[in-house]
């Protein structure tokens, strides 16, 4: 093992001053956007705050954070969907996925009114409503009930104007195409 | 507790015909890098991989993750760093900082050779050649000597040309300012 060349550092620990949970919408085309939300997950989790993790449409296919969020304490992990609806080779009808999103929501308010946590997450709900599975006026009200210290995280692609109007951070992943890239199978621990 | 509407869903897992492990580069102006970096560190838990971060100037300020990814198992973790370099009110001088980047690719060289991680990840690598703590050879060189199986994630904003054309995957992390936000701390769980 190395030795490190220069003098140990001053370690500063930040306080804000104000305490505030935020609204955060991150959302775009590119890949890692789920990906962002877990790595809040990890953050919060070593500030020892307590996590709640809804992913809609989400359940029909093997993801290495349903086994990774486990390991971290105070972390309620849940998928209720199945799959991407009307992505090429899910079969199962609109209807279903409209039932599962609705359970889904249903779960959403049941957490956030709990009190219970400091962060939740909606892994894919912007997608859900774009694909009419959520209603718009459904995520609008989860926001206005949520308690003032808890963040909320909103992901997925095409996110509503009026999601994006309450929220206080929005974030964009864009994906620069590389060429290499297109022979080459998703891969576990980075795809998925 | 709200019970699912509908049947269960058969679940399914992806096992690619070819592994190949891939280096991805994560940059861009907008906040959110590093958090997607820790969200493959969860994934490649979950798929039971072995996963070495290693954080480039960071070292100053605590962050949520130094402790959250101690919760993961098969993971390790170094911060090396004094702060952003440059930056207003990083009081230690450039030649510190250089040494902590060079003591921090030395670290990476001996964790890349060692053979023991399927993931390694090199934190904000790509700023830090920017401002020249580290050579773009001594990355270039890091990434050729890359085991064919591990992934290599190097973020950081300003990833240089060179870099870009080696890498398998591209992303770029953009901001959507919020009028709303200015007025608000950075916040723990989300910021840091």
């Amino acid at each position: 093992m190395m030795e490190k060349a220069s003098a140990p550092v001053v370690v500063q620990k930040l306080e804000p001053k104000h305490r505030k949970g935020l609204v955060v919408v991150i959302t775009g085309n590119g890949k890692g956007k789920t990906t962002s939300a877990l790595g809040m997950v990890v953050r919060a989790v070593g500030h020892r705050m307590s996590v709640c993790m809804i992913q809609f449409m989400k359940g029909d296919l093997y993801a290495g954070e349903w086994d990774g969020v486990k390991s971290l304490p105070g972390v309620e992990f849940h998928t209720t969907g199945k799959g991407f609806c009307g992505i090429g080779g899910n079969p199962y009808p609109w209807k279903e996925h409209r039932e599962n999103a609705q359970y889904a929501v249903g779960l959403a308010r049941e957490k956030i009114a709990s009190h219970q946590f400091d962060l939740v997450i909606l892994d894919e709900i912007n997608n859900a409503v774009k694909l009419k599975l959520v209603d718009l006026e459904q995520v609008l009200g989860l926001i206005e009930t949520k308690p003032p210290l808890m963040h909320l995280v909103l992901t997925g692609r095409d996110a509503a104007d009026a999601v994006i109007e309450l929220a206080d951070t929005v974030s964009e992943v864009h994906e620069v195409k590389h060429p290499y890239r297109k022979d080459i199978e998703p891969q576990p621990g980075i795809d998925y």
